[in-house]
């Protein structure tokens, strides 16, 4: 990390971490980039379900399965995340997850004797309509599907590809991005972003990303920092939607789930300058595996914290999630490759800034 | 300002800036230092009234008539905010603010024939108690009812002093900081933060500020910065609250209000590090003075913005305030001076810093 929000004894960065690196969470992207297509979908899937939460900081958001995430409402567990593109449209890739999920019986039981399901999907979309030349091509419950089955742990493959394809961020090409923490006590923090901003990663002044990305950079020559510049500086579209996933290994209820997607936008305020404007949908997931986990596997069997040390420990989850957060937005405009037809990556215009 | 966080020809930054920019309000401060004590009391004033807005993103408020700022709500306009040391004790402060502006006759008409008014005074406070020696020395009403009378247009003291006298801030002297801009329309934003925070506005890895503080700094000697990160790095009480205003000359509506006061937490984001934790009280107020003003005053009478437009204009306004609230924030620790018997200021570690 270049720098450290925090005092760096709080965690140890895991290098190559990713979304997944909390246990029971998988990652799977689909997207179409070829004539007239320019979008896609990425799922994140809890097969053994996992507490949720949202907050929505956005002036026109796009979401989807949201208000049953609210604390006082019923269902505490969901089965997976769905993050697209196609705007409001693309909220259709749910459909997709939801039909993956019922045929593998993950879901809330319901109907006579719980012999259904109803998998409980939210989920969040970014505008990209009409980036791959036809404003028809968007992603429908087949991305949704697809992502779905290809769900997996492990290597996240991070830049233009699932909901990210599409992406643009302050002109530069877009996409997904992750990073994961390890706390000092073995909870895991990890997020996932995809970044679709009008607001810009890097700096103008430096040519370097305001926060960390995990990416040795360093100051780039004249020259790219000049044609970076130009493309930074150059009026973009107002839309400025960030979306994504903050996860921790450790037990949260719904309550301190939405808190700790609430504590997450620091991350993406620091990291997308300006954010949360009208225009945009940002809108971020937080999920807490851990009561999926044998108990004990944090914890040591039959200790309880008290309500201080409780809270202790909440704001060292929630300061890393911001924090991952952050160098998630980062990485996904430091490592995104541009795609033919689409806007000049960061990697394009300031290759001297890659040692 | 060092950098800026979006394309510079936004905004030109009025130097020493503060608060009472926008037309129509005042800021007094009121603060007791001495033997046992160590706190105060900053009003802000809207004697015309302004339309209001709040959002409380802290685990742990300390706030009084938030609720009749819900954009659903009746009472449409402040009368002044009351930003308080004294923890939910000093909220007693606003009673005097109050009783100030009772005298005046200015507040929410009512009684039988509008003969009496209710002055609409919102506030929050910090926690500070015991840091003078005791407990008990806390803000009171007449802390309140001083600080309204002294409220002033112009200069705004800044740093160890009303609300701000007992305030500490990731281990410095924490404090008052303001700022503000105006837009090229002529739109004037501005912002006033009480800093009290458990996270640091100082970067320990340079010794400097994470965001602009219109102070001209450089990079400290060494010796400096090893004093500096040792403070910095020492534990701190877990006490994370920042508390503040932005405001604007622009006539916003209560929902619009609310919106500034959210993205406004996107300055307190980047500049105090963490933030928002389960601990703190963070809160910020929006006010907009723009209704008060004669029509035309800020736009050509007669024209009517579309509502993307507007959306744009508003968030032109929402970023500089998430700017001047960030400024205003790490102004409130780079310009304190330490006070005898309190923690050392960011001017006693570094002050090679200083040019």
């Amino acid at each position: 990390m270049q720098r450290s929000a925090v005092r760096p004894q709080y965690w140890a960065v895991m290098s190559a971490g990713t979304l997944t690196d909390v246990f029971g969470l998988r990652v799977g992207h689909v997207h179409a980039i070829r004539s007239g297509w320019r979008t896609g979908t990425t799922v994140i899937t809890a097969e053994r379900g996992a507490i949720g939460g949202v907050d929505v900081r956005g002036g026109a958001p796009g979401t989807r399965e949201t208000d049953l995430l609210r604390p006082e409402n019923l269902v505490q567990q969901v089965h997976a995340i769905c993050l697209t593109g196609g705007s409001a449209y693309g909220l259709a890739a749910a459909d997709g997850v939801m039909a993956a999920l019922e045929a593998q019986s993950i879901g809330f039981p319901v109907g006579v004797g719980g012999t259904g399901v109803v998998p409980i999907v939210p989920a969040a979309a970014i505008y990209d309509l009409g980036r791959g030349g036809r404003f028809a091509s968007r992603p429908d419950a087949g991305f949704g599907h697809r992502a779905t089955i290809r769900a997996r742990v492990g290597s996240c493959p991070e830049g233009a590809v699932g909901a990210g394809a599409g992406a643009i961020a302050g002109g530069l090409q877009g996409g997904v991005g992750t990073a994961s923490i390890r706390l000092a006590n073995g909870v895991v923090v990890s997020a996932l972003a995809v970044v679709n901003s009008a607001g810009s990663v890097i700096d103008p002044a430096t040519a370097l990303p305001w926060e960390a990305s995990g990416v040795p950079l360093r100051r780039a020559d004249r020259h790219d920092r000049t044609r970076l510049r130009e493309v930074l500086g150059a009026d973009h579209l107002p839309l400025n939607t960030t979306i994504g996933v903050v996860a921790t290994s450790m037990a949260l209820d719904k309550a301190e789930c939405t808190k700790f997607a609430g504590v997450a936008h620091d991350g993406l305020a620091r990291a997308v300058r300006p954010a949360h404007s009208m225009f945009d949908g940002d809108a971020i997931f937080a999920l807490s595996t851990g009561s999926a986990l044998p108990p004990g596997s944090v914890r040591p069997a039959g200790s309880s914290p008290s309500p201080r040390e409780r809270s202790i420990e909440l704001n060292a989850v929630f300061e890393a999630g911001a924090q991952c957060f952050a160098t998630a937005s980062t990485r996904a405009v430091v490592v995104a490759r541009s795609l033919r037809g689409g806007p000049p990556s960061y990697g394009d215009l300031c290759p001297s800034a890659f040692r």
